[in-house]
């Protein structure tokens, strides 16, 4: 049957039933799993990379852009990061069955919150076959049954890589319905998965806002979201302008294409002229196309920097392009209002030698992620020590910011007694 | 205006702003606070009873049930442990700005995990107007504004009460706007607090099966529900029977209305004779009414106790009410695998004197909580010693099981830094 309602309804029972016995499952055997995995994959390389070639040279025929085929393409160096990632995911701490907090009541009750999985993981990506396999390794660590909608570019690498994996959880004992891809690159599954009550206990998407959008809409499972981010960097009164305009440079150009580069750039204003010649100059030699409010725009063409007038929404605009949006303002009072009334919570940073005006700004800014004296760039599982993320959330529930094994656990009490019954 | 969309956009916005306000103020100010709101409403007390007499008067003359009666009735007593609960919760520690875990990464970006308030809680709930108090308490102190919609039967004592806490907050110095009631009982308002994107954080629908399911399907903002439990003892083989027993009935007869009242009581197979005839006895003597598979049916009846054959679905209903459905089980495999398929996953005990069957019945039911050897009545916050609770979760993600301040929270990542790039 090639209907999507009937694949994703035994998708999700094959999932549940699976995730039934991974809670079971002591945790060296999972880290075997991985091992065996990383292993399979090497293996089937040829399969793989054979399959791969098909889905780059079909999205080649169809025009997609240099970015998505770069994202698409796999080869035997990419493979290897895939394994070395499976095999950094087996030495991570096991998550699950950490004792959180322990206590005991007056009346002798033991209490003890545990981590235990959450059950079924669905996840949306991008057409990027390295994170199927990431997505795979970070769900069973965690000891989580996981479905696989990837983006229908990748399929055929998709198919093949899933295969690969299951083999490897085949070899090592564990059900190997704990890792399922959807099979078909039918849309409608996004859909059906969000719908999937009882059967997934956790839908995170991540991919262009519309997707996004169009799963939140309709989801009635759990959605964690991975929206874009319209991320500000502050450059106070205090600031070092030299390390203001490394972070500068690094935060919009190192890859404008990511979530946590910036996109607005606020000035304390006593600073804005010395700070905007010398760090508009280095963006601008970097192709960076300069969209600034009125002072900020004085301030450039004085500089004989080129510069065009911010228009309505340029500083809510995530551009994922080389374009930032600049702004003076008064001081660091002014700066939080701005992040706070146009910025998406995602990823803010300040510049400044003073300590009391760093810690109102970290204070003051509702984000998921705050710095002081550090690039956006640093929003990132990885640079956070997680050992490997699955996504960024820009929710503010269970998960905020990157997500790691811990972010895709839940907890229970476990309560041990002598008898007792409540008065 | 009276209009429902027009209102709730209002408090929205209201408590956006005052979320604002309470995310930058002090602890001590915020305890300052909750005695004023304590002072306040006892100061106001004929207010709040002259009040709540009308409500009481048009419940019983609309020919509500007494238990309906008897949760909105206010008295002085009721009233002052009221004052009690609000006190006691600024007596507990302040949850916001607690640092959840600190470490240092080896480019030197020092990070740490800081809990900070969720913004703005919506909070649907029964005629009960001592809870009105609590919620405003707790999502307070949490350092959340918070829009209060309770049962319509309940308006006019909480359109008192309202009055009396937003006069505690103001002269405390804080926002009135921190607690809102909905002032109209018209039912749109419940829906669209549900739609509220943006203006509300967070939304804990509590009551009726019905009103959350509702609910849950309309809703747009994060939800966490308390939906009813249908809750197991298992009495294993290595039961003290005498134990169990005691467990039994304090678990059914208790408060058989609430939610972490048994519905389901397992008994080994070994042990179901001689448990059965005693604890029958027990049970059926407190008016409770056992509907009994065959072979526990064959057992209460040897034993002369009144018992009926249990009908499809018995062992997936939540009672609510002095029934109890009983079936003899092979072994805790056998007793987990039944509540695995027919629980809620909301509480569940085991009673056992053996510790390795204790052990695998705590990890094998995945339940918020899991007990040993003592009763199901023990998953409340107060238990806990969390002090005061909002709701029992029955998802799985952000909060599960009871629900007091730190469930009412979020968290940020503040990273600082000496000007550390990304390479």
């Amino acid at each position: 049957m090639d209907d999507p309602a009937f694949i994703i309804a035994r998708l999700g029972r094959q999932a549940r039933a699976a995730a039934h016995t991974l809670a079971g499952t002591p945790p060296a055997r999972i880290d075997a799993a991985l091992e065996a995995m990383a292993g399979t994959l090497l293996a089937t390389q040829n399969e793989i990379l054979a399959a791969n070639a098909k889905d780059v040279a079909a999205a080649k025929s169809a025009g997609q852009t240099a970015a998505l085929v770069d994202r698409l393409t796999l080869d035997s160096m990419r493979l290897a990061a895939c394994c070395a990632s499976l095999r950094k995911i087996a030495s991570l701490p096991y998550p699950v069955g950490q004792v959180l907090r322990e206590w005991t009541q007056p009346n002798g009750l033991k209490f003890a919150k545990v981590r235990v999985p959450l059950g079924v993981i669905g996840f949306i990506y991008e057409s990027r076959p390295n994170v199927t396999v990431d997505a795979a390794g970070l769900c069973l660590k965690s000891g989580n049954a996981v479905i696989l909608r990837g983006g229908s570019e990748a399929l055929h690498s998709n198919i093949a890589i899933e295969a690969a994996l299951r083999r490897g959880l085949t070899s090592a004992g564990l059900p190997s319905e704990a890792v399922q891809l959807v099979p078909i690159p039918d849309r409608d599954t996004v859909r059906l998965l969000g719908e999937a009550v009882g059967l997934i206990d956790l839908l995170i998407p991540r991919g262009g806002r519309g997707l996004i959008e169009t799963v939140v809409k309709t989801a009635r499972v759990p959605v964690i979201k991975h929206y874009d981010g319209v991320c500000a960097l502050y450059v106070d009164q205090a600031a070092d302008l030299i390390m203001a305009g490394k972070i500068a440079v690094n935060a919009k150009c190192a890859r404008p294409g990511v979530c946590n580069a910036i996109e607005t750039l606020l000035i304390h204003r006593d600073v804005a002229d010395k700070f905007l010649r010398e760090a508009g100059r280095m963006l601008t030699d970097r192709g960076v196309q300069l969209r600034a409010e009125p002072r900020a725009l004085a301030v450039l063409k004085k500089a004989g920097l080129p510069a065009t007038p911010a228009k309505d929404g340029d500083f809510c605009t995530e551009f994922l392009d080389l374009i930032l949006a600049v702004k003076v303002v008064d001081d660091c009072t002014a700066a939080i209002t701005h992040i706070t009334t146009n910025g998406s919570h995602h990823t803010d940073t300040i510049v400044t030698g003073d300590t009391t005006t760093a810690e109102k700004f970290l204070a003051g800014v509702d984000s998921a992620v705050v710095l002081w004296n550090a690039s956006t760039r640093f929003n990132d599982g990885h640079e956070f020590g997680f050992g490997a993320e699955i996504g960024i959330s820009t929710d503010k529930l269970h998960a905020r910011g990157p997500m790691g094994l811990e972010e895709l656990t839940s907890y229970k009490y476990v309560v041990r007694g002598s008898g007792q019954i409540r008065g």
